[in-house]
């Protein structure tokens, strides 16, 4: 039994956590801080884990909690992240942030798009990017891994294989997401309420959304090229799920069972990607509430495009899922420990 | 490791068994009929199970399973599970059948409310109604278990310390339930279109419902004598869960403390049944995906009502969860294996 | 033309007045009040407004508009209507609350059900309950209309017929209400996040909810003796709509087709008003926008309880398109201006 | 006063055209056509037309209405309009179509995409594409009109003033589109149940979605070149509404601002087109059961892509309120008769 905690346990993406980690046979969970409802059970907060959780969130000051777990996940904000990883990295302590502020390799970069300054700047580069399916090996030895953002997992999961092989233009690349109201977090805000977001679907951060160099960042790496896209997120009126539907250029002659061919092989072996059968297109409620990724692609032969569909649950693979994910790569623990189950559908 | 099938995987109810079933260590799932969709695997059918089963539908006689499974789910329509049952207890196979045949002790109860001609009346009186927090020692025994409606399980759970105690009018009883869309079933039909429910709430089956007896057969048991309800149910914007709001006069001065305490003991131990703090209202999305029924009540001191409210998920404890838990009891395995997991919520 | 101003403009019955005004031909809208969006256009406050209104909002003291207007429609939280109902009585602005300050003949339960201390005891009495279809008359030549609770309009529709008559024991009156999400205003608060209404349905405010007096009021005068009902709302997860779903037993023997009978008679020439043929159970859906209420009753033989369907908008027949039906009767305009619309259905 | 009939009532379109009718001072609707419906009121097909039609649905040979009435609606499946409209236009009866069967110029395009043989091919080149803001004076001479799709008016209004101007690469074109699910019509099919398409999105017909030759169409001859688009429609869980978010690469460098006074310029005095102000990105809510169209747009300096999103309510701007606006035009009434109307919102 390793001891976990969870800093910022009572967003939407603490909850998640809770609720999978308390499936975890390897896990001991030691302490929940909240600034908002320290003293109160986790269960009363989110009345789902009742009888399935008696902690009680403490309003700590996130150091303290590095001295009662081995493992910690931060669920903070931006810009509050980064020097808490840096002390947890002298006690030895491993992190797993799910927030942006190691995301970037670097540090201007974060600086420019995130407005703020960067914490802990001597991090940025051995920081790993936590997406098991590009950077497996890196993440088991890794301290401090930063989780990636929801956003870019479904539109780098989608995209990897094209780049990685270099069957795409990469000025190319449009990215057209949309999201559940759970990525826009717990937070009392008009534009998250019930009849502001439903019967309705609208796009925001146009050009301008902040996952936009984190996708670029990987893309790049990828494709050992420079990578720029134009991403286009929208807000839809469905609790959790993202569907990216994203548009790339071919170089090169390719036929569609060619490119299947080339998902098939990419991800052979993934225990969380799954390329659907041809005309199978994925929907976001079939990986509802799993750590799943379900993608499909068609050939556009009219104009010369490949177009592929990309979907996640931007709770579990897109943040507190993939977090698990991370943990068990980190500690040893078989890949999927905690994970293996299919989406809740219908 | 148990063999299992099911006789009807491809509704609603089998798929959800389908999943639960994938999450079990004790058990081999070696069978899934299908009349549409034979031929097919179940992951095609329903895509969230991709990766999780590579099962494939089966056109089949249901009888023919009875030669390979140990224990066989029905997941039919009314009227042709009774038969099936009758054949299987003779062959040694036990059965779960999750539709209506088997749940009336008396014949003439079923033949007049579902108007069709009982299957096997020889097995009215020995099945067991499989609902594991009144019948549980039963159930362990049972070779044929009728596991119990969506609308009963959240209805009885929410009566029961009332009327056990004898502590309400039998004659005042009134629930006012509400359920998701896919307690219709998987069926095109217009009136489960997204068009015609969304944005929507309605009543139907008002005095008319065919939960009516068989909540009234379990409360008149309870309460020893005879129970007759108003029942309306109503069809809910949302994919799954149950809220019952049940009504009933009080026939001596309780406090609410008392009332609570009542549910309390009644429920002590049961691994799926909450009773909410005081002012914490049951939400449907807090048992979602979940085999919990989460309650809470008040005390309507001006009129001497007590108000009850009781949620479930109609695939999970509605239908397909109990029938895992029954199976759990009727083969000694835990009885929350591949159950015990928190609703998804966010 | 008269000249109209609305106070607290931007909620959400302030906007659909403005929608609805936008329609009338004889109004002339003049100000519009807010605190918060004070210099902005009511068309950037609510874009569906563009092309349809100019208007700017101010930051005014209410009684400015006093100065301005003929007729003044108040949305604001309740305890701040009644004084200024009171000054523009002085001044002749005749006065539209769709607060509940004014709904109360007894001050004592006004103070007692909202705890503060009323703003005009001496409005009490005369403020007119703007329900047109019980008190049509004595509205056209109201001075100060109360406008009256969404609940209660719905309860009070759907159970008139019954009380009027004494068809019904005062003491066995069960009102279970469901309302969208539109009901809780447009505050920022949690509990009207999308993410915690969607897919989920609760009670609330469970034998506490302050239109439980309102609806006794009501109820009790057209008795002609004490009313006492059991109230229970719960949210529901559309943006619109309220179904209440009312039990009530009959102290006389009544048919089916006697109690429609009851319901045609006493609705005969209501323009908004319309009981659905035997068997089609109200939707909300089919009131959606509109100024309708929609009913239907059943008759449970087997305990003696009618139970009546009533379904509004709770925004327009329970809120602001009453309120322009009242405006209409009070100027002398035909009563079905600018509300002569079906609900938008599809 | 003039004499309208529509043939094939019941379906989604249908409806609306009866209700957006209901508010017409200038039609008298004198003969809905059903074939599943006959002999039943619309009201009762549509209870939310209570009180406001008492027309009962016949099931009529199509051609029978062409002598009642003096226009004709047609909402069939495309193959039915055709020949009926070549019919229509012997007895001097006018025409709108709401299907496909007349909206292309070229036959064979026709027949390519729909599999069908066109219907009355001497009507091709004569039918006058139904879009008021291109081709306001051809429809107010035309004898028939083709209605546009939904996914093409959106699209078409959010790119006319880019591809007028000749501001874009015609190749660089990609439509991701989003429509509610009344879209798919009233059939009762497993792909529409609620379940299916509640908390779900996925994109269907990739490449290959019947409207693509459409929008081709209209946009070729705006720019007097051949337009070819990546066109992808995805399902959206919410009744009424489409976005289209529009990408294309610009071949002369505009500003934002340029780019916004060219579309200010362009749909000036339009009556249902907004260009909504900077920053305010258009929500499908927005529109709701309105005629509007609301467009925004942003500059993407980094790829040199202009993005535009394009809002519309799929049964009214797409559909049946285009329809009515196209009988304005072709009847002299004012274009807004019956139309002139915000969405409703909240």
């Amino acid at each position: 039994m390793i001891k976990v905690g969870i800093i910022g346990a009572t967003g939407y993406t603490g909850a998640e956590l809770v609720r999978l980690l308390s499936l975890h046979p390897r896990v001991e969970l030691v302490a929940l801080t909240s600034r908002t409802y320290g003293g109160e059970k986790i269960a009363e907060v989110y009345p789902a884990l009742s009888g399935y959780s008696e902690l009680i969130c403490e309003n700590l000051p996130p150091e303290e909690l590095l001295e009662r777990a081995e493992v910690v996940f931060i669920a903070l904000p931006h810009g509050h992240a980064a020097p808490l990883a840096a002390r947890a990295l002298e006690r030895g302590v491993k992190v797993i942030d799910l927030g942006a502020d190691l995301r970037f390799r670097e540090v201007k970069t974060y600086e420019s798009w995130y407005k703020v300054k960067h914490g802990a700047p001597e991090l940025a580069a051995s920081a790993v990017y936590g997406l098991p399916e590009l950077n497996r090996e890196a993440i088991r030895r890794a301290k401090v891994v930063a989780n990636p953002g929801c956003y870019p997992t479904s539109a780098i999961l989608g995209l990897a294989p094209l780049l990685k092989g270099g069957y795409v233009d990469p000025a190319s690349i449009i990215i057209d997401a949309k999201s559940g109201v759970s990525g826009a977090g717990r937070e009392a805000k008009l534009t998250s309420l019930f009849v502001e977001c439903n019967e309705s679907l609208n796009p925001y951060g146009v050009a301008t959304h902040r996952h936009t160099p984190e996708i670029e960042q990987e893309l790049s790496r990828l494709a050992a090229t420079e990578v720029k896209v134009t991403f286009t997120p929208h807000l839809l009126p469905i609790s959790r799920g993202i569907l990216s539907t994203i548009y790339a250029t071919l170089v090169r002659p390719l036929t569609e069972a060619e490119l299947r061919q080339l998902y098939l092989d990419f991800y052979a072996g993934e225990p969380f990607v799954q390329l659907l059968p041809p005309g199978k297109w994925p929907r976001t409620r079939w990986v509802y509430g799993s750590n799943n990724c379900q993608l499909n692609l068609a050939l556009d032969e009219r104009t010369g495009r490949v177009i592929v569909a990309s979907v996640i649950d931007n709770l579990t693979k897109g943040a507190s899922g993939q977090a698990v994910q991370n943990l068990n790569l980190m500690c040893g623990f078989p890949e999927t420990t905690a994970l293996a189950m299919p989406g809740i559908c219908p």
